[in-house]
């Protein structure tokens, strides 16, 4: 078994390689003036079974470029396997035509990692769950829910919770992150909020007095955690914790929401380097390294892999 | 161009043949007593652009496997194009890996079809719009919402209306079926709903005094739609109307509906034929041939094919 | 190594469990109103060498997508091989085009299969040997003849034996098995044999005073074998013992033969389950259980296979 | 339209344009010392339909070989669509595994003409019907009885004939072809007829006092003609003419049978080029070209082509 | 036919389309804060021949994934025909596998080109001719030799020219522009160059007191065309002008070779966008407009193409 | 682990074996009148990584067939890696579209390989090293320099060396043989020694006084050596050896330079059975079998495999 890291999120590579108790792999990476990329792996994997840690992320097209010419020289080097491990799956939000002549690139990404021969994907968090179904080689889609939730109780942030979603989509992640925390739950009806923020009718559950979670998959640009936020403190809300797997925080969003007095609390994880969030002492990263360290553990010995698969039965269920 | 039906809705091939002034293709299909499938397309389709019209529904395996033999009887006989018309994409619910060591069954069907050269899906309301992204060959996705609208602009059914979602994933279904009616809507809170179904808090919106229209993609059992249109009563709902793209009605549902005294009206479409179903003055029955012949002869035209692809912005954006 | 039976045949698919000093895999299949299947794999695939065994019989359509969806659900969680183990490979006579526009439906269950990654197939007795031409991947092709002629020798039914084809197109099969038996054998020339069933003259070989053995691959409605019976009595033979691999039964063919008093014994394998037979004194099933186990046994450790797979030198030859 | 022919049986691709009305495309072929094959289409075929017309015979390997490489210069140049025209489809004979370890050499070549980018296949007498199924593009198979036994009609050559295979696995097609010219027909029980060649019991069918037509798929060395002329001479047959599609000719088997006095008349057709045959009298050689050429317009024109694709209806039944 | 530029190089794109006296089609571009594409077609492509107009360059896997998301745009929108117009193809120097665990990404690239269905690739002096093989798919190489040499024809620069190659490896580029030109060639022996680079031995082949025309595909830094420049002039050239298909001009190369005073002239095509070179009078930029034009309009048309594809008999001979 | 040979240079096969310590896997041959190849494996290689040894050559479609007609039996024996080694890669010149409407066949062969189930190709001095980009398997391509050095070095051949290159397109491959011997190199120009074959000036590089290495990777008809030889000599060099890795040795060429009083010796490797050579005293050819063990023993063993994969760092370098 051997583990590669690429040029983005190489911190969350070592620190898989780390719990693992081994080093990553030497291999060369090298970008031209005219953006092209070079990568050599510099050490022999012939019959190894390879895993290779990189997001599709800051660069989505650079890194997920970086991603498949390592597949191409590892599959030319003979490598028994090639697992690709992306905690961030980029591009996973253009999972279907909603307008006529659109693409649906992440069914385009799929396709193009399982041609070029990748044997399996670990992902974590993907935007929509109908994503595994994009690849036909096995996917280990791991769960961030679990590894959040217990933040909240290993820190004893669990009195008088309610979990709020940002909007109806994410109704089904936040009964599930609220029944993780034996909570009760709600969701901001954004139409509604659009119009009249602050209003109270905006929310659905009662959160006065509580102590709330707004959760999501992605912070992106922010906005909606910011309106949420005013919103749940509108009608009573004790404290505000935003909460979400990956942190893509374009426009500043890091540096925004820790500056936002309605937010307590800013929790990620480390899927994404963060790379445009100033250090505040409001936001809070927690490490997937573990997690995805204890899946590549799982799989290279060929053992289940359900701790982080935790899912509510009423939510995901196959037939009506 | 020519057009066949096959064994399940043959009615509804029919009627699509009957819009497009044209007949069916012939074709021979029998079955064994061991349940084997034998057809031979009658009749010579050398260089013809060929549409096969058959929900996979009523017994989903044996539709789809007429499906998928007459495709291969086709390509064989020198077909220039095999367009498939499933009005109803059966498994269609089997759309992601929600425990661990279960199939994608929509996937693996998306996969089959391709994989035995069809080179064109047309469907209508896809139980995800993900689904498209399980296809790589072009997908038609027609939307049921146009017809199941226009439906109650004809019919004058416009006053005081409320859209309803039965739970929380088909909130975006409603809020799109309202804007076509340019009135209000609504969702069920179904966890709260199924331990105090007739409770006024379970309803998101105000429905009193409101002709309420309960919004789904499919109607299998019907249990939810029963339970919701008892809530809509109790919370002071004047009328109540069932509306839904695919009658799977199992379990006798459509009768079981029909006498309901909660629920005024059911209307469907005609992509499942309606074995089960009494033919009850409640049912109300819209037929989808010329919402298909429109897209066959579009298709066959090379005419652009928007009628019934409309989606709202706000809910079908690509990203965040 | 694991080993998975489906609904259809489950007794046999227990009973090469048993044989192999082991217990099924454990599975959940559920069948829903509209004829869907739900399967998942209860337990731990993870690295291992999975087989899976079920006859495409019975409803072949639905025992057909048994087989992809759980192929698929097995893909998915990481099966290192999947075998597929079809006692009866079903509409392996639809294995040619014979009119325009026919399909070739057993070449899209092969393909069909290959594409959704079985990795090997193991089947007994084929309609045409030339299946296995219909796969790239390795395909055990079992033969019957020695485990049926063994029974003959066992039960020291050898003496004053003759061979008989009900027609020209099991002539090699009627060979084979005489050669088996070291017996003379015949033909029946069925065209001479539809007019008139009786005469002498339709019978190729001698058969008077003889115990006679007609042999076939399939018993489906069972009337060729009525007939040869009639014939082979009116043209003197002792007795008359039915023989065929695989007992489709149709018609209520099982218990018509049995009460054929020109029929002696119907001697048959337990590829495909005797639902429609009566359990008559005259049947004879034998369990092809230790001939799939012990092929199994030799796959799992890549020993060579060729203790049911006898064939006779000059009737299986490639070249002229 | 453009057809080209390549060096193998260049005289039948010259023969089939010009029942066409055209030419020959020109294309520059080259063999080098080591066995390597240079090939160049000389003229534009930018969105044609393309076919190209050679057995693989004679020299196998070569004449298969020249076949690719044409169609990958084809598919480079921009050709619509590629047609191949096998009238001889050598290697027909290895089409299924019937020992251990042996390869399927017909299904290879069928896999190797689809992967490179045929897009269709036209061939003449398959050496077994199922070798459709090896291949998912279509495949044209025409039938030389029509064409071999209208030579009888035309000749008045029809009086008192019996139709007779040279062994069991060709019953029927004699049975066929009987039906054509409307006559009785036979069988050669070979196993008797090797150990005593002229006994008489050793024919099924009268053939004392009739003009005997021994017919097969393929003339190869031609001793199972000359053994089968034998013995029905000596059963009193007053003639004896040897018919079949393919002229291999093997081991000077054209110039034997020729010499052979028990047999009058070798009629065969030119889907292989004569080379190893005296051009004998009794040597009667039928132009497939008309046939082709027909089967070529209609593809072109897209019309449907059964005119050689008869077929018996009891002989090609899909199930029994 | 429909023609689409993206966002590297538009404005060739634009004048292919003014040449052809038609307008690039509609498409809505956009790019993300972390890099993601967004692409969609604003008018319908069903049933049209399609092109689409970008180089690999400047930002090479920006470029590439533009390209690849608008063919899956494309091919979901029921385009008829895709083809690819890459005017320049980047990573087209990964060509081979110099040593242990590299990729080869050009193969990389041309794989996942033709897996997204592109149906046609049509491009300009790849790095090595060997990379039409790397495309089943139809590749139209276009030369830029034809255009570049016209330009001195035209502007009377063919006086007592003679053609160097920078080194070995163009040899062959040299001589056939020399060909073209009528003139004498030689070529740098870069190892002794790079030792002593002004000496006269480093030179093969007389250039005193003639026009010296360095001729390469590519210019990347513009390094190796500096040093061989001065060589050419230590060796007693009157003029020396650069000349090549591609400017990659990365480091300033066009400013700096703009600069040298041994150099008199750099002409280069259009297929990369001058973003980095100064508009200096030195710089000549021939655009490919035409050539493309020509080629798009030849393969509608499906006119045979070869107007730029002159190829010298001796140097490009498929056997030796 | 297995190996087998197949006729072409099946002695190079046998030494291979022997340098493994092993025996040669049984396999039965044969050659029917019509050219078709007979194939099958005569012992169990279930579970086996299989190694087959053959170069494309003498009868270069013969022995290709042969290869992909093994391949085929050892993929349905279920062989569990099929390795094939061509020592020398026939077609290998064919690797690219020199002019409108020509193949690649190089292309052909490696996309045939590969589609037919080759895990892994190993070969020596393929013509253009881009040919390892016409596979997607993972090829090891080894370099026979190291070979052919070690004779000069071992032999003490060393002293006043120079490195030719017989034409400028091996001007890299001259120059990486002269930096294994530690001596200066040159090229031929080809163009004026046609013209003038004995000429000084055609020569780069200086040769008087010194024992001149010709290099080639391919000894064809000899044509090009005999006159690069006399050219040498005619520039006062002392001796002349002419060395290539693969003696195709057309046109008798074997004898022809043996005879050649201006070359000294000939120096090849056994890739290629020497058929048509005379056994000269002037012809040394070197044994690759101890590289291909090596080679096989790594792969086998899962070792890196570099010992004959040394390339000159500034000749194979991926981007300018």
């Amino acid at each position: 078994m051997k583990i590669f890291g690429l040029s983005t999120n190489h911190a969350l590579a070592e620190a898989v390689a780390k719990e693992l108790h081994t080093k990553l792999g030497l291999i060369d990476i090298q970008a031209f003036a005219d953006g092209e990329i070079y990568e050599r792996v510099l050490e022999s994997v012939r019959g190894a079974d390879v895993f290779v840690v990189s997001p599709i992320a800051v660069e989505a097209n650079d890194s997920f470029m970086q991603i498949m010419i390592v597949i191409d020289a590892l599959r030319r080097a003979s490598a028994k396997t090639i697992n690709v491990v992306i905690p961030y799956f980029g591009y996973g939000r253009s999972d279907r035509k909603a307008k006529a002549r659109e693409p649906i690139t992440a069914k385009l990404i799929a396709s193009l990692l399982e041609m070029n021969g990748a044997d399996r994907v670990i992902s974590i968090d993907f935007h929509a769950p109908q994503l595994q179904g994009f690849f036909n080689v096995p996917v280990d889609h791991l769960l961030g829910a679990p590894l959040l939730s217990e933040y909240f109780k290993q820190n004893q942030l669990v009195e008088d919770l309610v979990v709020v979603s940002p909007d109806h989509t994410g109704a089904g992640r936040a009964r599930n992150f609220a029944d993780l925390l034996d909570a009760p739950w709600g969701v901001v009806n954004d139409l509604v909020a659009k119009e009249t923020p602050a209003s109270p009718e905006a929310i659905v559950g009662d959160v006065t007095g509580k102590n709330a979670i707004i959760i999501d998959d992605i912070i992106d640009s922010g906005q909606r955690m910011e309106v949420t936020a005013r919103a749940l403190r509108a009608n009573g809300a004790k404290s505000v914790r935003v909460v979400a797997t990956h942190p893509v925080f374009s426009e500043l969003a890091g540096a925004r929401l820790a500056a936002d007095d309605d937010i307590n609390e800013i929790i990620v994880t480390d899927t994404i380097p963060l790379i445009n969030a100033n250090q505040s002492d409001k936001l809070t990263v927690l490490s997937v390294a573990p997690m995805l360290a204890h899946a590549i553990e799982a799989i290279h010995e060929e053992r289940t892999l359900n701790k982080y698969q935790i899912a509510q039965a009423d939510d995901y269920k196959v037939v009506k």
